[in-house]
């Protein structure tokens, strides 16, 4: 995938009835980045109102009802990702339009706009260009043989979807370049696809071929100093955590980071079932990484957004001593210190002879 | 999907190349289980030789060098199941004459013959009918809101890849049944499917969906008293374990059965990479098997095919003491010992008021 985004672009989010962080993933990753310029959201829910004030990123960005009153954007983004990937009326209302007025409209559902009958004829006639975020043709199994040995691995885990590995993973990347340790972030979802431009949507990928998928994305980012393979889903979310595994093995990592959203007692999506310990979960990352190759975890990334400011330092000091780790809130707070942890653990394999 | 398979059905199994227990599992599979009547393999490269000379089941059924030599024959498995599914050229010529022939094909390579041009152009032609069973069309997240209480849910995990889960699996549903607890085997591969009749390739579903698929097979045994279900891949062969990770959260098991094969050293296909001691691997499963629900190893079944009587003695001796589970060679022995570990359990769980 390669997103030739332009500097003068102009984005609409469509975030249809589901403006919320949890719904709107997408939406609030690409608004985090400002990637390109955003003009507005489309959520007929909610109009009149803004994106700081519904995804707590984006600040005075407005909500528009239609696509209709935003006339000068020319790229349509879906901003959410709806399980299953169903294409609901209003969803499908506001592509045909985009697509009607030959914008580009991208997409991470699992329903492919190009395998629509209908989008694919309107673009056609339009000039529209469907990008399918999630559309791949991985059919590789992993082979486990030239990872690059000067390459450090790192990936970000959590203990459960939705905490925030995304933007741990970019700010980890970031942080260790502008340290002088020149780092890829890996981008595995269809958010992380949008911010850095490349990457692979690993949960869209044939089973067999996760791992195998993974490992392709980590080969294509030899010549780096290291690599943040951002995670998805959690081992203690039953419902995706083949997906977990699979990324997990596929980039058989030397350092994880574990990230959690603070307040979080139940597993989402699957409620009222109950998030286990993160001990637990830990330990459990632990057993199967290490498997096949040694690795620890270098830090803790909390997402404290419904935390006060003194409540977040009290979590912060009873999940240190819990887990003996370091832990940090990275937008709370910042990165360096997690890049620290990096950059330490980089400089003990190197005294080993190899990070391999 | 449904077999349809009649009794006076006269199979041929394509294992062109690679008539080995390794890569031939489907064919070994079939022959096993004598699904209608296999009137033959076909390899040219062992043309002459028998079932039993090269793959220990089958007896004296014989290795035909091409299509030709078996005229009576009416379906065709292809019997062997290449990574990443290329079709190679000896492979691609028989098909096609078996299509040409009006014969009905069945594949479990991730290679679909259905959308195969030239495939489709001449099965429409001759009437051929071509069978899928890794095609799928599965898109259900699970919601683990459905279990069955009243149905045991065993899981048969493994070390690695090929080391007999599936054959495991059978006996123990079949036994079980024969004991008076009216057990149903799922088949979560192609062979399996083959001689079950039903189940879901769970390899060859998009990973978001694979613990959904998993549910979905559990819920459609309703009635049950137990299902067994079969597992694939292992936790520590990195290239699968999406896969197994899916299939075990997609069941939630309360019990397990570890399968492994006395003398493998090495991960199936990633050699030299050493099989961490089952003690780990037990470890790990347990590990994130109990993330979510309660759950533990009801005994261990040891393929011992390269072992000899004495060897096969001294390893169960070992294993037993080592693992502190029961274990047995259920091929060479019997499965009842295992089968009354898995009445043990359910009597442990309905005295607690449920299994599930």
């Amino acid at each position: 995938m390669s997103q030739d985004r332009a500097e003068t672009e102009r984005i609409l989010l469509l975030t249809e009835g589901r403006t919320t962080p949890l719904s709107a993933k997408t939406a609030t990753g690409v608004l985090r980045y400002s990637l390109g310029q955003v003009v507005g959201l489309i959520d007929s829910t909610q109009a009149g109102r803004t994106a700081g004030e519904l995804l707590g990123v984006g600040g005075d960005i407005p909500v528009f009802a239609a696509l209709g009153q935003a006339p000068e954007a020319d790229t349509l983004i879906v901003g959410i990702a709806p399980a299953g990937g169903e294409l609901s009326g209003p969803l499908r209302r506001e592509i045909r339009g985009a697509i009607e007025r030959g914008m580009r409209v991208e997409s991470g559902m699992h329903f492919f706009l190009n395998d629509d009958e209908e989008f694919s004829r309107l673009a056609k006639r339009s000039g529209s260009m469907l990008v399918d975020l999630r559309k791949n043709d991985a059919l590789d199994v992993a082979r486990f043989d030239a990872f690059d040995p000067d390459c450090l691995r790192l990936h970000t885990v959590g203990n459960d979807c939705c905490v925030g590995k995304m933007v741990v993973s970019v700010e980890l990347a970031r942080g260790m370049t502008r340290g002088g340790c020149e780092t890829k972030f890996v981008a595995t979802g269809q958010t992380g696809m949008l911010i850095e431009g490349d990457g692979c949507a690993v949960d869209a990928v044939v089973s067999d071929f996760i791992a195998g998928a993974t490992e392709r994305l980590v080969l294509a980012s030899k010549g780096h100093d290291a690599v943040v393979v951002e995670g998805q889903g959690s081992l203690a979310n039953p419902r995706y955590s083949g997906v977990t595994m699979g990324l997990l093995h596929g980039c058989l990592p030397q350092g994880l980071v574990m990230c959690y959203e603070a307040g979080r007692a139940e597993v989402v999506g699957l409620e009222p079932m109950p998030l286990p310990p993160l001990e637990e979960v830990i330990a459990s990352y632990l057993s199967v990484a290490n498997l096949q190759h040694p690795c620890r975890f270098i830090g803790v990334a909390i997402n404290s957004r419904l935390l006060s400011g003194d409540e977040y330092r009290r979590e912060k000091d009873l999940v240190q001593e819990r887990l003996n780790l370091p832990a940090w809130d990275v937008v709370r707070e910042s990165v360096d210190g997690l890049v620290d942890e990096a950059l330490k653990l980089r400089r003990q394999l190197a005294d080993k002879g190899s990070t391999c």
